[in-house]
Parts: structure tokens; C-alpha cells; sequence
């Protein structure tokens, strides 16, 4: 194993291994983030095809000189790159059609449903089938082939995740410096933006939150106008793009004294977040850990000002498996080492405020490595 | 007709006339620029249901607030606010069945294969048919019916539109100011992207391109640490969200004296650009105005070196209908009074460089508005 890079062979391999599970000669990648995963490339169009033996990047003249590069520069061999000239889903059928694949696996999670049944037509026209329909190629929609794979992460993803957590903590250092009495939020929201660029993250990976005093019990408040004042409590939480990779952080803090009853809240929160990450090993379920944080706030009285999940995993998207959650359909399989995701218990409080605490943690072997590395209060 | 805000009553009754043509008694809103553009509800999870005489809108504890607050500070009484407790497709299916729906429209254009498959299972497994099957809910995919609908804006997405541009003009007659030699791309980008914000828009509508010497001939580089020299051509493509809507503008500029192949370049694609918006009026297609472009480019040499479409549809997303272009499979329809787009042509040359030069531009009676109002060499 090398950490000179993302593992695109490897990654390929895996995938063809589900691709024989499922029963399909083909595999066609169009959704942003695991085309970046399997290929490395991140333009705004492209597709792969994925054959048993070969594969296939498709890319249009926007893009074609920087997709070019970008294979000579690894010496990529095992991806071909088709150039592609006009409508891409033409492009994406011709291919097929002069690969021959018969049962061609989609992305369920993403492909719409107009896409997919455009495409079927052009398939079904495209070919000459026996009377008896036979040799008439069908796509069969994958539920989350490449997306569960990148659910656990490999040693450079670790590695890349590992500096970001890292460089976003610096940033969530700096909090105590910007976030001060009669500053706007949107202010803060703009100076955190800009440290996250200095950072080193190639972008905020969401829209930075920093919500003050009435507007930190809305746990998705935009930042505005308002200035903070002493006795405000303040949720901020802002998250970064580090060669690809998401992370994500949230702390509250107090500005002024501590108000006994809001402190409540925080204590409360804390002990929730505290629980959930001690709770993380192997073989528990996100369902599992998202019921130690709550259990916790209902102890406390705050059960129903707990709405949101306790988390989210973390990689080229800032949502995505696995899901730490009561709610979510796939909140009950077995957490796996590698697995990355945030664990960002809350509570919401009208007239008093609302608090949430957030980090990030690496599933290993004997438990989890907190990512993230930041005084809880600061 | 009002120009206060958006006419949120008059887009719902719109659908519900297509609504009936396509024979659904229900339509499911998950789309995020289709629910904002039918409620106002811009949330990051959601969803609407629209009946034939009641709209709901769904969201969960997150939202529930902020959401109430926006209807009751309009007024609004044409739609009933539903909580979600729990996971938002459940929540779907048993509002569904509470309203005895029978044929249900979906967005084809946004919903997945998966989600639109594990509906269609949860309704099937909820409703009690008739042993033949009748009584069985059906979802039915439905082809840009919002969609459609947002291409055409009102009098109030105009006015909104036309005060961004004017906002995005401002903003690009810094350039000079900005892209001087020395500079860093990346520089730039950052400057430019903090004038946006300062222009009062809530952020850059994209990631801001600023391509100089050798970058400029790839039509989507993203900026570098490389230093403008003199000599150099230099594309500068942003944009800006103004109330949710999308501005875009691109000027190419000359770093120190023009040389004579770049500038060859330059004319042709600016009379490419005056040619196409001189032919932008109502009842002509996106792909006739793709034409008028290309030929002035193909007739100076340059319609290899001019791979991607003309332009593009502006509205809540900064890719929409209409698609001004020879390959996207909508661009043969008519034009209409109140579209808004992109006219952006290119030609890019590895050696000399390229050059973008794009205005937004409004369909009205008699021809166009063009939105944007900067030099087009500044």
C-alpha cells in the first residue's frame, strides 16, 4: 500500500467484485462525487463505464485537456479516455452499444428518473433484439454500490481527513478572537470563511452558520445582521474542503457570563456528545450511538429539543454514509474501522438559546480516533 | 399584479392546471429550487404536496420555526404546514394516503431511481387495492412541469434579475482594479468573490474562474497560485445569488499590450456575441441562437476551437431551462418573453489562449434586454 495517492485501481477492482454479486457486465458512473472517487476526475460533466475488464472515462471538450493531464500525470493505463461530442447520454449509449453490454448497472442514489428512462429508450432503440426480446441490453439500478464503498475509508482518505480535521480545528481556534460582543454574524461568518481559506481548504464545505442569541435556537439559522451581546449564547459551525475531503466543526460558546440557565443546556450537550463518542467502536450501529446521545438529553429534560440525528459521515460529501441517526433507513448496519463522521448532538431552546457540540471521529479497531482537536469551551 | 414579492399563489395554480393535464390528483415537491419556487421554503430538506384545492408544505423540527414564521409573515393561507417526525419519505407516504391520493405526479427531472422505487414500494405496501389492483396508488413521473414553469419568469423574478445584474456589473467593473500583473489568481478570485458579497448578494452563484496565459485555453480551469504576466490573456467568469436568483458574467481581458493573435481571437468572439444577441427574440430556439454564434466563429476559423454551448437559462439554479445549445435536447423549442440567459461564447486556442465574453440577457416582445451593462473590453 502506497500513500502517494488515492487508490483508483484498487477502488475499481472492489467495485467490479460488486458489479459479478450483482449480475451486471457494466456499470455506468455519472454522479459527481463517486466518479471523482473512482476516476480522480471532479469536472461539473463526465461519466465513467465501468466493463468487467476495461474502463472508460467520458469527458467533453470543456474538460478534455485537464482529464488528459490528469491520467498522464499518475500514468494511468487502466482507464480509457472517450471524448465526447455533443449530448453526453448519446455518447454514454454509442458506448455501451459498441461495448456490447447487455445488463448495465445504474446509480439508484442518483440517477433521476427522467435520466434513467432516456437512456433506456435510446437503449432499447439503439439495439436489434430477437424477436423474443432477447439481446435488448437493460439497466438495472444499483442502490449504493459505490457509495457504501466509500463509506469506509482507505489510508490516504485517513491521511487526508486526518490534516483537514487538523487545519479546520486552527480555524475553530480562532473563534474566541472573532466572535466578540457588538461583532454581526455575518462578519464572523465572512472572517471564518476567510480563515478557512487560509487555511489551505479549497472552500467552505457548506455555508458557514453562526447563529447568536434567539437565532442559536434554530439549529439551521443563516447568519445575518444581528450583533452579538453579552448574555448571547452563539452556536458556529463551518466545515472545509481539503483535497476533496469534508470536514466539519461545531462549537457554542457564551458571550459574556455564563447564564445558568443556558450553561444547563450546554452541560447537558456536552455529557450527550461526550457518551455518543465514547459509545464508537466497531460492530454498533449509528442508530445505537445516536440513542446514547439522546438518551442522555431526555435524562436532562431536553429529549424533545433534540430533532436532528447525532451525525453524518464525511468524505467527498459533507452528508453521506454512514448516517448516526434514529431516522435514516441505513442507521442499522455494523460501523466498520475507517468509517468517518461527525457526532454533533444538540439542543434548541426557545427564549433561552440552543447549543450544539461537534466533532469528528475515525472508527479504528479498539474504538475511535477524535479527529478533531479543540477545547470544548473556548 | 403586485410587485411585493414572489407570487407564490398564481405559480401553484399554474401547476395545478398542468396538474390536470397530465391526469395526476396529487404532485410531490422534493426538488430544492422547485419548493422554493412554489413556497418559499429553502431549506436544505423538504418537500410540498399540491393538491387539486390544498398545498402542504413538510419539513422537520430543523425548520419548523423558521418555516412558520415565513408563512405567517406573508399571510399565506393556501398552504398548511406539516411536521415531519422522523424520516421525510415516511412522512410522504402517509400524508399521501391520508389524502387518498390516487395518481401522483413526481419530478423526474430530480427525483432518484432509489427514492422514486422505495415510494412506489411503501405506497404499494400502505394502500389496500381491490384484489384487481384498483385502489393502488400510482407515482407517476412527470417531465419539467416546474421546471418549465421557472423558464418564464414574472414580474417580480425580473425585477430581481435586472437589480442583480446591475449589482454583477459593478462588481466586474472592478476588474481592472483586481487582475493586474503580479497578481495570483487565486488573488483575484478572492477579491472578487468578497467584492460580490460587499455588492449585497449572499454568495458567488459558482466557484469564480479566473484563468490567465496558458490556463485561459481550458474553458473551466479553477485559479491557481500562478502570477498574471504581461502578455497574458485573462478569463474572469463569475457570478452572484441575489433573493435566490443567478447572475453570471464573463470579460477576458489583455494583461499589458494586446497581441495580435490573441486579439484576432477577441474580435471574433465578441462579434459571435453581438451576432447571437442581436438574433435573441421571441419564437427563435436556443439552438438557432447557438447556430448565429458558432457561424461568426466557424467563418473566422474557430468553431473547432468553440466546444461548449452558447448559453444557458439563469433563474434559482445557474444551469436552467432554457439551454441555449446544439446538443441539449430541449434547445429546439421557441423562446419567450420573460426567459432569462447567458449569451457566452468562446474560442479556446492552447498556445494563444482563449476568450469567453458573456452578458445576461432578457427575452422581451420585441427582441432582448441585455441585464448586464459593462465594457466589453475593460
Amino acid at each position: 500500500m502506497t500513500l502517494s495517492g488515492p487508490a483508483f485501481g484498487r477502488r475499481i477492482a472492489e467495485l467490479r467484485t460488486s458489479m459479478v454479486a450483482s449480475a451486471v457486465d457494466a456499470f455506468v458512473v455519472t454522479s459527481r462525487p463517486n466518479l471523482f472517487y473512482l476516476t480522480g476526475f471532479d469536472g461539473s460533466a463526465g461519466a465513467a463505464l465501468i466493463r468487467p475488464t476495461r474502463a472508460f472515462l467520458m469527458v467533453d471538450f470543456r474538460y478534455l485537456t485537464a482529464a488528459r493531464d490528469m491520467l498522464a500525470a499518475r500514468g494511468e493505463r487502466a482507464i480509457a479516455l472517450e471524448r465526447v461530442d455533443g449530448d453526453h447520454d448519446e455518447a454514454i449509449v454509442a458506448l455501451l452499444e459498441r461495448e456490447g453490454a447487455q445488463r448495465i448497472g445504474v446509480e439508484a442514489e442518483s440517477m433521476s428518473i427522467g435520466r434513467f428512462t432516456r437512456l433506456s429508450t435510446a437503449l432499447a432503440s439503439a439495439a436489434s433484439p430477437g424477436v423474443d426480446g432477447s439481446g435488448c441490453p437493460a439497466l438495472v439500478p444499483l442502490e449504493r454500490l459505490v457509495e457504501s464503498m466509500r463509506a469506509v475509508k482507505d489510508d490516504w482518505e485517513i491521511a487526508v481527513l486526518r490534516e483537514a480535521a487538523r487545519r479546520l480545528s486552527a480555524v475553530a481556534r480562532e473563534i474566541p478572537a472573532l466572535a466578540r460582543e457588538g461583532r454581526e454574524e455575518v462578519e464572523i461568518a465572512d472572517d471564518i470563511n476567510a480563515a478557512i481559506r487560509r487555511a489551505g481548504f479549497s472552500r467552505p464545505a457548506f455555508e458557514t452558520i453562526v447563529a447568536s442569541g434567539p437565532n442559536s435556537a434554530l439549529p439551521h439559522a443563516r447568519p445575518g445582521r444581528r450583533r452579538l451581546q453579552s448574555g448571547d449564547g452563539v452556536v458556529l459551525d463551518f466545515g472545509g474542503v481539503y483535497d476533496g475531503y469534508c470536514v466539519d466543526l461545531t462549537r457554542t460558546i457564551q458571550v459574556g457570563r455564563w447564564r445558568p440557565d443556558f450553561r444547563r443546556i450546554f452541560d447537558a450537550v456536552l455529557e450527550a456528545q461526550r457518551t455518543a463518542i465514547a459509545a464508537v467502536r466497531p460492530g454498533v450501529s449509528g442508530r445505537s450511538l445516536d440513542r446514547a446521545a439522546r438518551d442522555v438529553l431526555t435524562r436532562h429534560g431536553l429529549g424533545d429539543a433534540f430533532g436532528h440525528g447525532t451525525g453524518h459521515g464525511l468524505g467527498l460529501e459533507v452528508h453521506e454514509e454512514p448516517r448516526i441517526s434514529r431516522t435514516a433507513p441505513d442507521s442499522d448496519g455494523a460501523l466498520a474501522p475507517g468509517m468517518v463522521f461527525t457526532i454533533e448532538p444538540g439542543a434548541y431552546v426557545a427564549g433561552t438559546g440552543g447549543v450544539r457540540i461537534e466533532d469528528d471521529v475515525l472508527v479504528t479497531e479498539g474504538g475511535c480516533e477524535v479527529l478533531t482537536d479543540v477545547p470544548k469551551e473556548i
